[in-house]
């Protein structure tokens, strides 16, 4: 397909896509003339996964480059590329906050142990989760506390729902995927939680409320 | 207790409590000499609610003087102060995007007619979901879609919890309650689905990933 098609499938503007090029996000077309290329699905999928990468996660160009390089280095698995993926798009979205209390990481890591979790110690939502915990604490709120597990085995349930739906395609397309679960998913979640919880509180208390 | 006690009974320092005091944020104490006053356990969970709205919410000080204020009107019942502080934590959180197409909010108000959910038009969430399923469409993401009613459960399964958490002690209580949920709780699920979704590929994937 020549790029005016491309950029049809897509929904990304020709002159984005020729930035993508410029900056090495996106492997050139075959070249069919001076001046025409043709492309490819592989093209169609790395185009959304570069938009949702930056647009959607945040990830900056160099980090976003960065990340399609390692995906295709050669012999990785198709879980560590998806890993890398994963890990980039949660790290360049992390709240810059103080380092997590020792207290905090102890309490994430035994959460990740009482849930069973085959989880790296890299991850960074383990940075996260100490440092929400810490909030948490300070805030004296330990009702909310109460909920963590709770709030573990919903992600669990969604985690499994979520890794059900993708395919074995390309790289590419797994990787958006998982960006899309990550970036989206959440934003996601946190408006139906929205609208439940009024739902739930207007059930809770509408006759005495 | 005096303001010191204040201080260490919430993690908020002294000057940042005066800081509140000056802005209306928090009524004064009780006067006890010329400079100084003594303040109760209203006074506990009011610094505790606003530094939640503030810090954590990331509420305007204005803002936070505004819901604050309707949350004391008179006649008001615990179930309205409770939604005015859900709505304004929420509003306050949502990203600035572009008003969701026609075909978003119809898709929107479909899935909240199919939870059989109790909502207001006036919640903010429902924004944010249309933008969000916006985004899915424009990423052709038809598979991310499929988990729709999945996320729908995961949230009503989580705000029933969440809704039992909350005791019938004072309005302000109650209050610093839901927006810890609602921020720290949105926070705590993404940290807890970045482990979860490690967890489940690594799970499907580990021997022919």
């Amino acid at each position: 397909m020549r790029i005016a098609e491309l950029s049809r499938r897509t929904g990304v503007p020709v002159p984005t896509i020729k930035y993508y090029l410029r900056e090495g996000l996106l492997p050139p077309g075959e070249r069919t003339s001076p001046n025409q290329a043709s492309y490819d699905e592989s093209h169609v999928h790395r185009v959304r996964l570069v938009r949702a990468l930056v647009e959607v996660g945040g990830v900056s160009i160099a980090a976003a480059r960065e990340v399609l390089r390692l995906m295709h280095e050669p012999g990785r698995t198709p879980l560590m590329s998806l890993g890398k993926v994963h890990f980039a798009v949660q790290a360049a979205r992390l709240p810059h906050t103080d380092a997590p209390s020792a207290a905090a990481v102890e309490q994430a890591a035994a959460l990740i142990e009482r849930q069973g979790w085959q989880v790296r110690e890299t991850n960074p939502a383990r940075q996260a989760l100490a440092g929400v915990l810490d909030y948490l604490a300070r805030l004296g709120q330990p009702d909310a506390l109460g909920m963590l597990d709770t709030y573990a085995a919903a992600a669990t349930q969604l985690a499994s729902a979520e890794i059900d739906t993708l395919t074995h395609s390309s790289v590419d397309a797994m990787a958006e995927h998982a960006v899309t679960i990550t970036v989206l998913g959440n934003a996601l979640l946190a408006a139906l939680r929205g609208l439940a919880q009024e739902s739930a509180a207007t059930a809770k208390m509408g006759r005495d409320g």
